[in-house]
């Protein structure tokens, strides 16, 4: 996620630099036609320009909001993964029996589920951003969680399995009464939703067609105005040009980023840094003592 | 689902030659028209063409971005049917009471409801698709199964009526406590929901008098476009107007396309893919040995 | 619901008829002003009509999409009733114990619930169009149904309030456990959640004033329109004009008709079609021989 | 509400006759000064008031729509009072056990309850409206029940107190089952949001500076467009600029009416009506023989 | 929030002054430029401001739609909270059962579960603000609760962890049944992700380059329709520029305010007043004697 400090202007730049390049190239060779072949090149009637500049403007915020609403799911996704983790501590302290099991046996029972649930946090976040999701686990999980987890494909989702085992085996012992397990059950079943969530975000790429269409209409607009501006203004054109491609490329691209929100990249969704609030919340929740400190923005963004 | 890969160039010029050949047809016959009777033909003024353009876009904007919610709805759909075939899974291995039944009994039922539910997946998705509903569920059905839902006009809801009748079975030999059945079939009732929800995506054909007059605003504004044009810049008309027609008719089959996700088209929601994710992830919670491979786009396209 | 078919011309003539032709009229009377008093008539500037087109594009646009939003909306909510049809009718046959009432009068309390979610399917359809919302009931229902029903002014909630009098009495009769009884209450709390949906969307007028000056707004454009064309092409203006109107009013009245989702028109939500489906699918839950035919579209929509 | 008969011509008038005023004068003051100084006055181009026209349409489109939203908001949380309250009525009927209560006991209780939830939605309308929420209730509650809401701020709530306590003291006596009375106050809490949510929209102010900006912007755009066609039309300037104020005026005052659905005028939310066909329904659930009648629009609206 | 009263002038013009200086600034550059190389300057064409001021209209129009949403879906999350806070005590109230702990102790553990309540509404309310979260809690929370908050990083947060184990020790003590914990664990989450929602509003800035580009292209579409009056009007550019300028700063800050609100600022959400009634509603439910006053709107702004 960006931070409100100041961007590097290389950041922008870099993103557009091929399709302004691009631009330049056409924009003087309009240019020189014009001044060889001038007398036998047709006139574009400026008109062209406007009504594909209205046009591109509408379908460029359009895409733009589209792309905002994925951000914004995808924000409110991991937003979820905190109310839900947070609850998940909150229930399984509420709901544990500790008479039947032991306070000793019920405390170590209740540090391994949250614990572990931290761990699904992190595990989550590092498997949409296509790093390794078993990484960093270690301090979190036991060995052999760690070892089951890592035959599966979708680490996030065996862990979830190992809660599962893990509170059938708690309602076994008596340790949990039947409504509360089916109420943990529940928070189980909307991490599980969170998760898919994600991952349908990640893996469902944003309609090609379209997003080619837009790319293909911003150049067909731009040679129109080229054409247009090269007979009335002369050689303003190429900054004028420049500076609509510019910012109609720099629209585009952020949209594109917006689109794909856990790419591992600037504009991502922080998810280091909520899966470290998750952590602070949780063993707080567990009265412990060392508590790591929050992620902050190094740079202009937070990861 | 198209992937991020290059897109053949025929795959665009198909869609939309038949359009942009008519367009030619009468580009050329204005400009015959104005050759030979240039004089007494009447001015159409350039202002009409970006009245009719403006609209156009605008409408074609907001045509874009219900064919957009819609193709999002459809894939929402699919990610919730992969969320609860995955909580299906864990409740099942959760809730069912081993020792009552027995362990191999045990095992054996959830192996049989997660292998059911993994054909309902695959035979949910062969019918969006208008294919066979049965096909190649051999080997997770028994084949008593495969005759009961051959009866039904519905098959998937056949199949969710065996998932029904399976657990009632398991809740009268006590497997099974009233509280976790109820809670696995409110998981039913979300299936049952989801499979609804795409049905209704398949059958609701996107409203036809919406779609046939944003067929016909593209072809009044390219009329307008062209006789405003033929007087101005001549014989550069054509290629102007094929330019504007390939986009605007190329967006329009873009909506079309999204509207319908389940078509059996390369824009197809990728439900075979989505399928076997499904097969791989509860195999692996069953610890099943042989996984099958994940689908992977042998073209330009995912289905 | 139009279906994919060759809508016939005179439905979408018939729609436009009286607007098209009040235009027609003043497109010439304009027309024979300009001829008399040409001199003395002011010049009106072609850039009123520009502004007012993109105005009047806008405002259609969007109240074309808070329409189709509506008509969404309808087809969700019935779309809601199938589901929860479809889970009803697993859920009486999961939770009825056969043990305590007896095989033989567990299924027939499991067919006279289904049948009687049937007939409210096919009561709400009439209903919401106006229709008498007892008739073709008598196959679904006993007499005493019938009779009680008839007493109400709302028929379908007096068929709820069978089906919540039915389950009190199975639960007295201790055939139905306490938790089942509530799972079966929720799901009769999303029927009626649903049935009042649709009477909200039915009994809600499109706002009036907004609906009316979207069509003054149509006026004041062709007004500006033909004023302006009348001084500068002369007597093409009527066909211009004509064309304008057409294709604005159409869109209009699209807007219209999706706002009214359930007004016994050809646009309505197929609610016919749908109960139909509802029908086949429960009666084949109850493994049933006589199977009734899906309603198909005999010309080019389906009721 | 608005409802579907002619609305009276003076009921539109009234809303914008003072912005219209406003306008007339300055049409005509720079009418004036081009007649006496009108060598020395700047040319103002067309053009500005064309950029001011479509960004005042769009703004002004954006605003009706989110306008729109909130009326429709207001709708629904009013629709979901309707099915709340069947619900509500359907279930005490099924859940409250007559064998241990005694029939007579049950049954006053029963009528208490949805008496009670009848006075609920009067009392709501009627403190939305900022009228006097006790009134017209004589017949539905007792007088402590009046007497104990009187002492509260918020009547409506003090009502589901009431429902809170008449539950429990039930549920104590044996009357209602634990799952049935927690499933009652599942609804018990529906009602509270919904009650919360019509407050919500009710104390919100619709952002203010938003509201200025857009009749700022309307006052800008008239006044270049007075401007720039005082110079080209001369006097036919002021009826184009009354026929543009009227409209424009009439669709900011369309969209601040839809802003505030609870405000005692014709646009209101018809909660009156609703609450009558609530007690209509709900009366006819209780088998009573005196039911009202509903109410229908007198005039041009329907409260 | 912003009520209706007049505004003072100065609070707008605050907002834009620095960037109507700039504005200023060039717009006079302009001129003096054209004053003294008039003839060598080239002439810009005024479609291009045409083009940039509807293109620019249109991204801020989307703009001011996605900050309007989460302006709106803050206020949401505030009335969910009275909604749920209400609910809370409600449930508090009637599921305690007062036999077993006797009235007097079941009438303290109400109170204090309903005002720690309160306490954490106004504790929320301060924490999002960055304000001290524990401010003015004394007289609504013990001194160990005070104590217990004082070690968390998140207050509200560790005031539910209380709520958690108060209720959990209710129940060990058999003063509360097992449905109905579970029933106000449920109402638990709902406050939790209310919590959690507002937070995610709070801490997610609104994307940086998106909000950076608009900015830019504002400066954009003056400095070009600067250029292009600057030729034609003359002097009279100047004022037109400032009320351009003026008009598009203010709806985009409007924009930028309405991203934002929880940042101690006139248009925040109003959380102190909601607060307050919350507190009011509440301490009636307990029929507490001492009832606050609502907080009124001092000035043009409520807090």
């Amino acid at each position: 996620m960006l931070v409100e400090k100041k961007i590097p202007f290389r950041y922008f730049f870099r993103q557009v630099r091929a399709d302004v390049a691009r631009v330049l190239v056409f924009a003087i060779g309009f240019e020189l036609l014009e001044l060889y072949f001038g007398k036998s090149m047709p006139i574009i009637p400026g008109q062209l320009a406007t009504i594909l500049g209205s046009a591109i403007s509408l379908i460029l915020a359009f895409k733009i909001n589209q792309s905002y609403d994925r951000w914004w799911e995808a924000r409110k996704v991991w937003g979820a993964i905190v109310n839900d983790s947070r609850s998940f501590a909150l229930q399984v302290k509420a709901f544990l029996l500790d008479d039947l099991l032991g306070a000793a046996a019920a405390q170590a029972a209740v540090k391994q589920l949250v614990h572990r649930q931290i761990a699904w946090c992190y595990s989550l976040s590092q498997a949409l951003r296509g790093e390794d999701a078993t990484a960093n686990l270690a301090s979190l999980l036991t060995a052999e969680e760690l070892a089951y987890i890592r035959q599966h494909n979708n680490k996030p989702l065996a862990l979830l399995a190992l809660h599962a085992n893990h509170l059938k085996a708690l309602r076994q012992q008596q340790a949990l009464e039947s409504y509360e397990h089916v109420q943990l059950d529940s928070t189980l079943v909307r991490l599980c939703d969170s998760m898919g969530k994600a991952e349908r975000i990640n893996s469902t790429v944003f309609p090609m067609t379209y997003r080619l269409l837009v790319h293909m209409f911003i150049y067909l607009f731009l040679v129109a105005l080229s054409l247009s501006l090269v007979e009335t203004v002369g050689l303003v054109e190429v900054p004028i040009l420049l500076a609509f491609a510019t910012i109609f490329f720099l629209l585009e691209k952020t949209a594109t980023y917006l689109q794909d929100p856990f790419r591992n990249k600037p504009t991502d969704t922080p998810m280091t840094a909520i899966s470290r609030t998750i952590e602070i919340n949780l063993k707080q929740l567990l009265d412990e003592k060392e508590i790591p400190q929050p992620v902050t923005a190094e740079s202009f963004y937070l990861m």
